[in-house]
């Protein structure tokens, strides 16, 4: 499984980018070729460690190639140049194939 | 679902921590009750954004209610205990609830 996790940093207008993320965001995000799951954090995580991130999204895909193919796709390109119209704050974005342990 | 997100710095030693982690940690956490679920990334992650992460380790439970028992737990608490022992660089640790979008 190749996972793809964004971690937002807290953005200047909470309720602005929280709008701009599920009005918009998720709508192109969803369009994304072989995109096997979708999970995003419902509330600013809880930190034991660490600085503060506003919101954690989750996205996966079978393998790294159809991760790949997946943002090199048209879908996947609008989605990534997306990402500069409401991420004011920055984000740590983190691409890396796991497994269970 | 409540998910804790393990997001660990680069060490100065990465066989040593790996070897610590996957010897001794692993196994530790995988005591944790409730534990539902249980992965890592299996290389360090390519970043798009943000700074170097050398292992990102994801836990889930249930619930909320189950991720604080499972904390309080002995065994919660051994693992916790547990992270100085390897994690000599730091790390973030996070917790949420998720919900697919």
């Amino acid at each position: 499984m190749a996972r793809i996790l964004v971690l937002y940093n807290p953005p200047a207008n909470p309720a602005a980018f929280d709008k701009y993320y599920h009005e918009i965001h998720v709508p192109l995000a969803k369009r994304i070729p072989k995109l096997r799951s979708y999970v995003v954090s419902t509330a600013p995580p809880t930190l034991l460690a660490g600085s503060p991130i506003h919101l954690v999204a989750d996205l996966t895909f079978d393998s790294m190639a159809e991760f790949n193919a997946a943002l090199a796709s048209p879908e996947g390109q609008a989605t990534a140049a997306d990402v500069a119209n409401f991420a004011d704050a920055g984000a740590a974005i983190l691409i890396f194939e796991e497994a269970a342990v």
